[in-house]
């Protein structure tokens, strides 16, 4: 298994699946190789991992294959892309990337970087589809970098700001540009303090210790030496700058002139929760930057001129493009015909698709067969296939409710021994609704009593079924709402 | 109550409050009119409306106070805004609105329009923040309708168009076109049916019967002859066009030279559904052409600078921004400070202030006290507040499921009559939880015979209490979930 960067959305999956492939042995970077380790951690009941660490010079023989690295550009130190040499030429995956540039010139770094490509046969290529979307090149990184060395140096009062803890090259820049200009750094959140104590550790970041401070020293500095680096820049509930926002974090009040930095995207879904943020925010009077009005934060994926500029470096045989949804695939596709590629030379896959390249490396095709691929359902414990049942009722309950009867049928006469009992939740506001339930007492005892009469022995599903059916009728009559209908009903 | 124009998110709520209110006579222009009417049809209990139609020339006296109208450019014709006089100036209501324009120049019926202000007091003004946190001038209607016409006119084979069906005045003109250049119409959602019959029958659209087609017309005519207009741009479920999409549509099938337009912007929230519909378009090889690469959705709201152009215009003595999240509220009085308004002439209000304007004009006042309000609820048929109780359970509901245990107990011994049942839903699959079952009815068994062991009689909220939380617990221990548990103890 080899691994190219440190993001969650490539490591996170490790506990889920490693034992089900075998414990294979994992290679990967530095960095990498420490927060997967620090991941595995809160999975105390998998054995211990077999990491490799290598170096972007390194060649693995893994069987009889070589497999070669590359450095590429992203917001985390150590990313890789992977080179897997064949008879037929190499397989190139990028992995996550960008390019580092000035004004969509590539520079010397990127050139030199992916020269190692211009006099090898490149069979096959899959590349970063994320932002190919995009017109012309990302925002380079030292743009943002530069916006906030200048937030951080200039702002008059407390700096509260909000990023991704994954965004380490970043986070790392500003606690050293904060160390410089003389503000104490407050950092928010458990796994950017994680992530921050791993890259000191590593000796990347070099900063002194004085440099971080507790929140019971805040009340002690002048507002304009404080900066505050805080998760939740997505608007999550429980994260620290939504409880800062909604008055809830038990060290930080927001100030009237506080200015609050969100250095980030908004992940899509997130757009609601992320408004929220800045709602409440707002309200209580801070100043917000984001990154419609200033760069403040640049993606980690490459636009579609940097993609243009990647295809012609490594200028594959094949292509198939890789992460973003299908519609990106397609997009990326278009791409790579625009630098020469024929339709016949181009996979576009769906998770699953098993991808051949055929006669000696003549030809690429998608098999009809898929490997086995479905979304895994992490549920408290359990660990596996969405169970569709379990699902579908959630959704029930979430929009209707449900709706328990409990009938105590004398079995001899099959009358009802006494009223029967409803026990029902997220249906009606039951205070409100005695009426309700009053009638739908009624209708389960004469149902169940009509259904019962002459009946010797008394068939207690075909009852069960009759009061369901007459009950959700009537619940539906009246509410318009169907929740889930249970009934018990026991022969006593 | 006067109603500026016949969007959903203006008058959706008229069926809500109106019987809440008492019936007040409704003051509205023809196509509003005609839509609240139309809405109202759906909610057949209610009474009558008193609907008044107004043109924008008219002067309504309400009680003493004199109410006149001005026309606004909005994406649905008949759109105004509202001019209440008062003896210390006008109060300005523009409701949502954009500015036609070249090139950020308004056109001469929109200084025609807000010519009206030029000599008159202004005491007060409420406008619409939706869009003042873009930059410039928003991209008019007349570029929209200039590419749509091309594109209609153009395509090579069938074209399908996604959009809003509030965007009746788009929707207008791309019939107009089909029968200019010889397309053929088939509508493919209610609302969209609806509303396109309702300016034919106003005379606002006139275009021949023939230019509509049914859905069984479509195999017989050339895809070059073909338009589909669809609602469901947004990707919602049910809509047509995501029908189209995953294949459950009865008449429509995407073909591989299909060009598709998302002739609509993404309303907050619908991003992955927008996703999914763009996805699986793609992938039955259909040509999607979307606002990120052409013109072919403008916004009904004004931008930063069309705003401040309002603003001067209108030039208020006070002002109070509306329509948008409390953030947009705040950049918006932003706005009104660089037209030169003064901190204290501003409010920026929250849901349910009051404001006041006292001394005579002089001056502008947030009281203390709110105005009754809240979000109602729309559940089934019922209508009301939002029962706290029932949406904490649903939402425990919808993540943990539910878990009832019912139990027969000889209220003599306090001994079980026989092993306990249990009812769960939305909780584990069950199938493979009988061990996990098996557990639960034994710790059930045990927490009740040893609660009752000696208690006579038997107290049975006791011994539920004690049964509830073992079983959490244990549920808890087990799979780290926390159904909702609910008891039944009988004594028979």
């Amino acid at each position: 298994m080899f691994i190219t960067h440190g993001h969650l959305d490539h490591i996170g999956g490790i506990p889920y699946v490693i034992d089900r492939i075998g414990y294979p042995p994992i290679f990967t970077r530095r960095l990498t190789a420490i927060m997967i380790k620090k991941r595995q951690e809160e999975f105390p009941h998998l054995k211990p991992l077999d990491i490799h660490e290598v170096e972007k010079e390194d060649t693995i023989k893994a069987g009889n294959t070589r497999v070669r690295f590359f450095s590429v550009t992203h917001t985390i130190p150590d990313a890789m892309g992977i080179i897997i040499e064949t008879p037929y030429g190499d397989l190139v995956f990028t992995g996550d990337l960008k390019l580092d540039h000035v004004d969509g010139v590539p520079t010397a770094e990127e050139e030199k970087e992916f020269a190692i490509f211009k006099d090898r046969k490149i069979l096959f290529l899959a590349a970063d589809s994320t932002n190919v979307e995009k017109a012309g090149f990302s925002i380079p990184e030292s743009t943002v970098k530069k916006n906030m060395d200048e937030i951080i140096a200039t702002t008059p009062g407390r700096l509260i700001i909000g990023t991704f803890s994954s965004q380490l090259e970043r986070l790392m820049r500003m606690v050293e540009q904060a160390e410089k200009v003389g503000r104490k750094v407050l950092v928010e959140g458990r796994s950017m303090k994680v992530n921050l104590e791993i890259v000191r550790h590593l000796g990347l970041l070099k900063v002194n210790d004085k440099t971080f401070i507790g929140a019971e020293s805040l009340e002690s500095l002048p507002d304009s030496k404080v900066l505050i680096l805080a998760t939740g820049a997505q608007g999550d509930e429980f994260a620290a700058l939504m409880r800062i926002a909604v008055k809830t974090h038990k060290h930080v009040k927001i100030k009237k002139n506080d200015t609050i930095v969100l250095s980030s995207s908004i992940v899509p879904g997130n757009e609601r929760s992320v408004q929220k943020l800045k709602d409440n925010l707002s309200r209580q009077g801070a100043r917000i930057i984001h990154r419609d009005q200033m760069d403040v934060h640049a993606s980690g994926h490459a636009n579609r001129d940097e993609t243009f500029w990647i295809h012609q470096k490594i200028n594959p045989r094949f292509f198939m493009p890789l992460h973003g949804y299908h519609y990106m695939l397609r997009v990326h596709a278009d791409i790579a015909k625009a630098c020469g590629r024929q339709e016949n030379e181009i996979v576009v896959p769906d998770n699953g698709a098993v991808i051949e390249i055929q006669d000696e490396g003549q030809k690429i095709v998608r098999l009809k067969e898929m490997a086995p691929n479905s979304l895994r359902l992490v549920d408290g414990f359990a660990i596996g296939d969405m169970q569709e049942v379990v699902i579908r009722d959630r959704t029930v309950l979430a929009a209707e409710g449900m709706f328990v009867i409990i009938a105590t049928v004398n079995p001899k006469t099959g009358r009802l021994r006494k009223s029967p009992d409803i026990i029902s939740r997220g249906f009606v506001y039951l205070r409100e609704s005695q009426d309700l339930l009053q009638q739908a007492r009624i209708i389960i005892k004469k149902t169940i009593e009509d259904t019962t009469k002459g009946m010797q022995p008394v068939n207690f599903d075909y009852v069960k079924n009759n009061v369901t059916d007459a009950v959700a009728r009537f619940l539906f009559e009246k509410t318009n709402k169907r929740p889930i209908v249970i009934p018990v009903v026991l022969g006593v």
